[in-house]
Protein backbone atom coordinates (compact mmCIF):
# COMPACT_ATOMS: atom_id res chain seq x y z
CA UNK A 1 0.00 0.00 0.00
CA UNK A 2 1.27 3.42 -0.95
CA UNK A 3 1.73 6.24 1.77
CA UNK A 4 -0.64 8.67 0.19
CA UNK A 5 -3.62 5.44 0.03
CA UNK A 6 -2.40 4.40 3.82
CA UNK A 7 -2.86 7.97 4.63
CA UNK A 8 -6.27 8.56 3.60
CA UNK A 9 -7.54 4.89 5.17
CA UNK A 10 -6.39 6.52 8.51
CA UNK A 11 -7.23 9.71 8.61
CA UNK A 12 -11.08 9.72 9.11
CA UNK A 13 -9.94 7.47 12.38
CA UNK A 14 -8.00 10.26 14.39
CA UNK A 15 -8.32 14.09 14.99
CA UNK A 16 -6.29 16.69 13.83
CA UNK A 17 -3.83 16.51 16.53
CA UNK A 18 -3.36 12.93 16.41
CA UNK A 19 -3.10 12.82 12.55
CA UNK A 20 -0.41 15.47 13.11
CA UNK A 21 1.26 13.28 15.31
CA UNK A 22 0.99 10.50 13.07
CA UNK A 23 2.25 12.05 10.29
CA UNK A 24 5.41 12.77 12.01
CA UNK A 25 5.37 9.23 13.67
CA UNK A 26 5.64 8.04 10.34
CA UNK A 27 8.71 10.52 9.00
CA UNK A 28 10.23 9.36 12.08
CA UNK A 29 9.94 5.98 11.63
CA UNK A 30 11.62 6.22 7.96
CA UNK A 31 14.45 8.22 9.55
CA UNK A 32 15.32 5.71 11.97
CA UNK A 33 14.46 2.81 9.90
CA UNK A 34 17.50 4.36 7.53
CA UNK A 35 19.67 5.07 10.06
CA UNK A 36 19.42 1.59 11.70
CA UNK A 37 18.79 -0.54 8.62
CA UNK A 38 15.44 -1.16 9.08
CA UNK A 39 12.73 -2.38 6.55
CA UNK A 40 11.61 1.45 5.40
CA UNK A 41 8.43 0.47 3.95
CA UNK A 42 6.91 -1.57 6.50
CA UNK A 43 7.93 1.22 8.76
CA UNK A 44 6.25 3.59 7.06
CA UNK A 45 3.14 1.29 6.97
CA UNK A 46 3.08 0.58 10.85
CA UNK A 47 3.52 3.87 12.01
CA UNK A 48 0.76 5.40 9.87
CA UNK A 49 -1.25 2.81 10.97
CA UNK A 50 -0.10 2.75 14.86
CA UNK A 51 -2.93 4.65 16.61
CA UNK A 52 -5.73 3.85 13.95
CA UNK A 53 -7.53 2.64 16.81
CA UNK A 54 -6.53 5.53 19.09
CA UNK A 55 -10.67 6.63 19.49
CA UNK A 56 -12.26 3.42 19.35
CA UNK A 57 -14.64 2.71 21.75
CA UNK A 58 -12.97 1.75 24.94
CA UNK A 59 -15.78 -1.10 25.56
CA UNK A 60 -15.64 -2.35 22.27
CA UNK A 61 -11.97 -3.04 22.53
CA UNK A 62 -12.21 -4.28 26.07
CA UNK A 63 -14.79 -6.85 24.53
CA UNK A 64 -12.29 -7.72 21.67
CA UNK A 65 -9.65 -8.44 23.82
CA UNK A 66 -12.41 -10.92 25.67
CA UNK A 67 -13.35 -12.78 22.49
CA UNK A 68 -10.30 -12.23 19.89
CA UNK A 69 -7.59 -11.47 21.73
CA UNK A 70 -5.35 -14.05 23.30
CA UNK A 71 -2.97 -12.00 26.18
CA UNK A 72 -5.62 -10.75 28.36
CA UNK A 73 -3.40 -9.18 30.70
CA UNK A 74 -4.04 -5.68 29.39
CA UNK A 75 -7.14 -5.65 30.55
CA UNK A 76 -5.80 -5.07 33.86
CA UNK A 77 -4.02 -2.35 33.11
CA UNK A 78 -5.94 0.43 32.25
CA UNK A 79 -7.90 1.66 28.97
CA UNK A 80 -4.87 3.52 27.29
CA UNK A 81 -3.13 0.12 26.52
CA UNK A 82 -6.03 -1.42 25.01
CA UNK A 83 -5.96 0.62 21.20
CA UNK A 84 -2.41 -1.10 20.80
CA UNK A 85 -3.17 -4.71 20.50
CA UNK A 86 -6.76 -3.66 19.30
CA UNK A 87 -5.48 -1.80 16.55
CA UNK A 88 -3.43 -4.50 15.16
CA UNK A 89 -6.43 -6.51 15.27
CA UNK A 90 -8.73 -3.81 13.26
CA UNK A 91 -5.94 -3.18 11.14
CA UNK A 92 -5.67 -6.61 9.49
CA UNK A 93 -9.52 -6.88 9.83
CA UNK A 94 -10.22 -3.95 8.36
CA UNK A 95 -7.69 -2.45 6.20
CA UNK A 96 -6.55 -6.06 5.14
CA UNK A 97 -2.49 -5.78 6.05
CA UNK A 98 -1.48 -9.44 7.18
CA UNK A 99 2.43 -8.84 7.03
CA UNK A 100 2.63 -10.39 11.03
CA UNK A 101 6.06 -7.87 11.31
CA UNK A 102 3.72 -4.38 10.78
CA UNK A 103 1.09 -5.71 12.97
CA UNK A 104 3.34 -6.57 16.24
CA UNK A 105 4.44 -3.14 15.43
CA UNK A 106 1.49 -1.93 16.08
CA UNK A 107 0.74 -4.03 18.72
CA UNK A 108 3.74 -3.12 20.71
CA UNK A 109 3.84 0.00 20.58
CA UNK A 110 3.00 1.20 23.53
CA UNK A 111 3.96 -1.37 26.46
CA UNK A 112 7.49 -2.76 24.16
CA UNK A 113 7.96 -6.21 24.77
CA UNK A 114 10.93 -8.41 25.37
CA UNK A 115 12.81 -9.22 22.59
CA UNK A 116 11.23 -6.37 20.18
CA UNK A 117 12.42 -6.83 16.76
CA UNK A 118 14.61 -4.10 15.20
CA UNK A 119 11.36 -2.47 13.26
CA UNK A 120 9.14 -2.86 17.01
CA UNK A 121 11.78 -0.52 18.25
CA UNK A 122 11.91 2.09 15.70
CA UNK A 123 8.01 2.46 15.60
CA UNK A 124 8.08 2.47 19.48
CA UNK A 125 10.89 5.12 19.60
CA UNK A 126 9.13 7.16 16.52
CA UNK A 127 6.20 7.57 18.17
CA UNK A 128 8.03 8.41 21.35
CA UNK A 129 10.31 11.14 19.97
CA UNK A 130 8.14 12.39 16.65
CA UNK A 131 8.72 16.46 16.61
CA UNK A 132 5.39 17.03 17.96
CA UNK A 133 6.35 15.37 21.25
CA UNK A 134 7.07 17.69 23.84
CA UNK A 135 7.79 16.27 27.95
CA UNK A 136 10.43 16.12 29.92
CA UNK A 137 13.22 14.16 29.21
CA UNK A 138 12.54 13.65 25.12
CA UNK A 139 15.36 15.52 23.92
CA UNK A 140 17.60 12.81 25.92
CA UNK A 141 15.98 10.36 23.97
CA UNK A 142 16.34 11.62 20.41
CA UNK A 143 20.08 12.24 21.45
CA UNK A 144 20.26 9.11 22.13
CA UNK A 145 17.98 7.52 19.11
CA UNK A 146 20.81 9.52 16.49
CA UNK A 147 23.40 6.88 17.55
CA UNK A 148 21.96 4.13 19.98
CA UNK A 149 18.41 2.31 19.28
CA UNK A 150 18.42 0.06 22.19
CA UNK A 151 19.94 2.74 24.55
CA UNK A 152 17.14 5.12 23.13
CA UNK A 153 14.51 2.84 24.03
CA UNK A 154 15.65 2.03 27.69
CA UNK A 155 15.71 5.81 27.89
CA UNK A 156 12.37 5.98 26.73
CA UNK A 157 11.34 3.11 28.60
CA UNK A 158 12.69 4.09 32.11
CA UNK A 159 10.77 8.29 31.16
CA UNK A 160 7.40 6.33 31.13
CA UNK A 161 7.90 4.30 33.85
CA UNK A 162 9.27 6.64 36.45
CA UNK A 163 6.19 8.82 34.63
CA UNK A 164 3.77 6.81 35.73
CA UNK A 165 4.56 5.79 39.13
CA UNK A 166 4.67 9.52 39.80
CA UNK A 167 1.40 9.76 38.93
CA UNK A 168 0.47 6.75 40.86
CA UNK A 169 -0.59 4.88 37.60
CA UNK A 170 -0.11 0.94 37.31
CA UNK A 171 3.22 -0.04 35.19
CA UNK A 172 2.00 -2.88 32.37
CA UNK A 173 4.92 -5.93 33.63
CA UNK A 174 5.80 -6.46 29.60
CA UNK A 175 7.07 -3.07 29.82
CA UNK A 176 9.67 -3.85 32.75
CA UNK A 177 10.04 -6.98 31.10
CA UNK A 178 11.15 -5.40 27.92
CA UNK A 179 13.21 -3.42 30.17
CA UNK A 180 14.97 -5.59 31.91
CA UNK A 181 15.62 -7.64 28.67
CA UNK A 182 17.46 -4.79 26.82
CA UNK A 183 19.77 -4.05 29.82
CA UNK A 184 20.81 -7.68 30.34
CA UNK A 185 21.46 -7.40 26.20
CA UNK A 186 23.28 -4.09 26.24
CA UNK A 187 25.50 -5.72 29.49
CA UNK A 188 26.08 -8.56 27.23
CA UNK A 189 27.18 -6.00 24.35
CA UNK A 190 29.71 -4.18 26.11
CA UNK B 1 13.73 -14.06 72.68
CA UNK B 2 14.52 -10.46 74.05
CA UNK B 3 15.83 -7.36 72.37
CA UNK B 4 19.46 -8.01 73.94
CA UNK B 5 19.67 -11.56 73.12
CA UNK B 6 18.81 -10.84 69.53
CA UNK B 7 21.36 -8.06 68.92
CA UNK B 8 23.66 -10.54 70.48
CA UNK B 9 23.41 -12.87 67.90
CA UNK B 10 23.18 -10.85 65.34
CA UNK B 11 26.38 -8.37 65.92
CA UNK B 12 28.99 -11.05 64.60
CA UNK B 13 27.53 -11.28 61.37
CA UNK B 14 27.66 -7.45 60.51
CA UNK B 15 30.05 -4.63 60.17
CA UNK B 16 29.88 -1.84 62.72
CA UNK B 17 28.29 0.52 59.98
CA UNK B 18 25.31 -2.41 59.29
CA UNK B 19 24.89 -3.19 63.26
CA UNK B 20 24.04 0.61 63.26
CA UNK B 21 21.74 0.71 60.61
CA UNK B 22 20.10 -2.43 62.10
CA UNK B 23 19.54 -1.04 65.22
CA UNK B 24 18.02 2.39 63.11
CA UNK B 25 15.48 -0.48 61.30
CA UNK B 26 14.81 -1.74 64.70
CA UNK B 27 13.87 1.65 66.59
CA UNK B 28 11.79 2.98 63.45
CA UNK B 29 9.80 -0.27 62.96
CA UNK B 30 8.94 -0.52 66.43
CA UNK B 31 7.84 3.55 66.37
CA UNK B 32 5.73 2.28 63.15
CA UNK B 33 4.77 -0.75 64.37
CA UNK B 34 3.11 1.84 67.65
CA UNK B 35 1.62 4.07 65.30
CA UNK B 36 0.05 1.47 62.64
CA UNK B 37 -0.72 -1.02 65.38
CA UNK B 38 1.20 -3.60 64.31
CA UNK B 39 2.81 -6.41 66.46
CA UNK B 40 5.66 -4.55 68.12
CA UNK B 41 7.43 -7.41 69.16
CA UNK B 42 7.17 -9.15 65.78
CA UNK B 43 8.36 -6.16 63.79
CA UNK B 44 11.85 -5.30 66.65
CA UNK B 45 12.59 -9.01 65.83
CA UNK B 46 12.29 -8.96 61.69
CA UNK B 47 14.36 -5.54 62.21
CA UNK B 48 16.75 -6.89 63.77
CA UNK B 49 17.91 -10.13 61.96
CA UNK B 50 16.40 -8.23 58.87
CA UNK B 51 20.09 -8.29 57.70
CA UNK B 52 21.20 -11.49 59.01
CA UNK B 53 22.57 -12.80 55.53
CA UNK B 54 23.88 -9.33 54.31
CA UNK B 55 27.40 -10.59 54.02
CA UNK B 56 27.17 -14.13 53.61
CA UNK B 57 28.94 -15.50 50.59
CA UNK B 58 27.27 -15.12 47.15
CA UNK B 59 27.59 -18.29 45.84
CA UNK B 60 26.52 -20.38 48.85
CA UNK B 61 23.56 -17.65 48.70
CA UNK B 62 22.56 -19.17 44.82
CA UNK B 63 23.25 -22.83 45.72
CA UNK B 64 20.93 -21.95 48.40
CA UNK B 65 18.24 -20.78 46.51
CA UNK B 66 19.07 -23.43 43.87
CA UNK B 67 18.56 -26.25 46.45
CA UNK B 68 15.72 -25.07 49.49
CA UNK B 69 14.27 -22.23 48.21
CA UNK B 70 10.87 -22.23 45.98
CA UNK B 71 10.90 -19.53 43.76
CA UNK B 72 14.32 -19.44 41.99
CA UNK B 73 13.24 -16.26 39.97
CA UNK B 74 15.36 -14.04 42.30
CA UNK B 75 18.77 -15.75 40.89
CA UNK B 76 17.89 -13.59 37.50
CA UNK B 77 17.98 -10.44 38.95
CA UNK B 78 21.36 -9.87 40.78
CA UNK B 79 22.91 -10.96 44.22
CA UNK B 80 21.91 -8.02 45.92
CA UNK B 81 18.70 -9.41 46.31
CA UNK B 82 19.85 -12.89 47.56
CA UNK B 83 20.07 -12.22 51.11
CA UNK B 84 16.51 -11.44 51.97
CA UNK B 85 15.35 -14.88 51.39
CA UNK B 86 18.58 -16.55 51.99
CA UNK B 87 18.46 -14.63 55.64
CA UNK B 88 14.86 -15.93 56.00
CA UNK B 89 15.75 -19.46 55.44
CA UNK B 90 19.36 -19.15 57.93
CA UNK B 91 17.26 -17.15 60.74
CA UNK B 92 15.35 -20.00 60.53
CA UNK B 93 17.10 -22.37 60.59
CA UNK B 94 20.31 -21.00 61.96
CA UNK B 95 18.60 -18.67 65.35
CA UNK B 96 15.37 -21.38 65.20
CA UNK B 97 13.03 -18.43 64.68
CA UNK B 98 9.68 -20.17 63.19
CA UNK B 99 7.34 -17.41 63.03
CA UNK B 100 6.12 -17.08 59.63
CA UNK B 101 5.11 -13.80 59.77
CA UNK B 102 8.55 -12.69 61.40
CA UNK B 103 10.32 -14.59 58.65
CA UNK B 104 7.92 -13.17 55.70
CA UNK B 105 8.82 -9.71 56.56
CA UNK B 106 12.67 -10.75 56.41
CA UNK B 107 12.17 -12.83 53.06
CA UNK B 108 10.35 -9.65 51.73
CA UNK B 109 12.30 -6.44 53.03
CA UNK B 110 14.37 -5.76 50.00
CA UNK B 111 11.44 -6.36 47.28
CA UNK B 112 7.68 -6.54 48.64
CA UNK B 113 5.37 -8.34 47.37
CA UNK B 114 1.72 -7.88 46.39
CA UNK B 115 -0.49 -7.97 49.33
CA UNK B 116 2.48 -7.57 52.05
CA UNK B 117 1.20 -7.71 55.49
CA UNK B 118 1.18 -5.11 57.78
CA UNK B 119 4.53 -6.67 59.26
CA UNK B 120 5.90 -6.77 56.05
CA UNK B 121 5.56 -2.78 55.12
CA UNK B 122 6.53 -2.19 58.93
CA UNK B 123 10.15 -3.86 57.92
CA UNK B 124 10.13 -2.78 54.16
CA UNK B 125 9.61 0.75 55.18
CA UNK B 126 11.89 0.77 58.46
CA UNK B 127 14.72 -0.04 56.35
CA UNK B 128 13.85 2.70 54.05
CA UNK B 129 14.10 5.52 56.33
CA UNK B 130 15.68 4.47 59.69
CA UNK B 131 17.46 7.95 60.83
CA UNK B 132 21.04 6.93 59.04
CA UNK B 133 19.15 6.53 55.63
CA UNK B 134 20.34 9.65 53.64
CA UNK B 135 19.32 9.68 49.67
CA UNK B 136 17.23 11.84 47.49
CA UNK B 137 13.49 11.44 48.21
CA UNK B 138 14.24 9.80 51.67
CA UNK B 139 12.62 12.91 53.60
CA UNK B 140 9.33 12.86 51.51
CA UNK B 141 8.67 8.81 52.42
CA UNK B 142 9.42 9.76 56.11
CA UNK B 143 7.14 12.32 56.03
CA UNK B 144 4.44 10.15 54.60
CA UNK B 145 5.29 7.36 57.18
CA UNK B 146 3.88 9.70 59.64
CA UNK B 147 0.22 9.50 58.24
CA UNK B 148 -0.29 6.60 55.42
CA UNK B 149 1.99 3.46 55.38
CA UNK B 150 0.42 2.55 52.02
CA UNK B 151 1.21 5.99 50.23
CA UNK B 152 4.70 5.61 52.28
CA UNK B 153 5.54 2.37 50.35
CA UNK B 154 4.72 3.44 46.99
CA UNK B 155 6.34 6.05 47.27
CA UNK B 156 9.78 4.21 48.49
CA UNK B 157 8.88 1.42 45.67
CA UNK B 158 8.50 4.60 42.76
CA UNK B 159 12.00 6.18 44.29
CA UNK B 160 13.85 2.77 44.42
CA UNK B 161 12.95 1.90 40.58
CA UNK B 162 13.40 5.06 39.63
CA UNK B 163 17.11 4.72 41.13
CA UNK B 164 17.51 0.79 39.43
CA UNK B 165 16.31 2.33 36.21
CA UNK B 166 18.77 5.37 35.97
CA UNK B 167 21.68 3.29 36.73
CA UNK B 168 20.19 0.53 34.74
CA UNK B 169 19.80 -1.64 37.02
CA UNK B 170 17.58 -4.86 36.88
CA UNK B 171 14.04 -4.04 38.09
CA UNK B 172 12.44 -7.23 40.27
CA UNK B 173 8.70 -7.78 38.45
CA UNK B 174 7.53 -8.68 42.00
CA UNK B 175 8.76 -5.40 42.92
CA UNK B 176 6.39 -3.33 40.09
CA UNK B 177 3.67 -5.95 40.92
CA UNK B 178 3.65 -4.40 44.73
CA UNK B 179 3.44 -1.06 43.37
CA UNK B 180 0.70 -2.20 41.02
CA UNK B 181 -1.30 -3.58 44.04
CA UNK B 182 -1.29 -1.01 46.05
CA UNK B 183 -2.01 1.68 44.13
CA UNK B 184 -5.42 -0.20 43.07
CA UNK B 185 -5.69 -0.59 46.48
CA UNK B 186 -5.52 3.07 47.18
CA UNK B 187 -7.72 3.79 44.27
CA UNK B 188 -10.44 1.36 46.23
CA UNK B 189 -9.97 3.36 49.07
CA UNK B 190 -10.36 6.57 47.75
Amino acid sequence: MDQKKALQIVKPHLTEHRYTHTVGVMNTAIELAERFQADKKKAELAAIFHDYAKFRDKQEMCALVESSIEDKTILGYGDELLHAPCGAYYVEHEVGIKDEEVLNAIRYHTTGRPNMTLLEKVIFLADYIEPGRQFKGVDEVRKLSETNLDEAVIQALDNTVSFLMKRRQLVYPETIATYNELVVKQKKEK
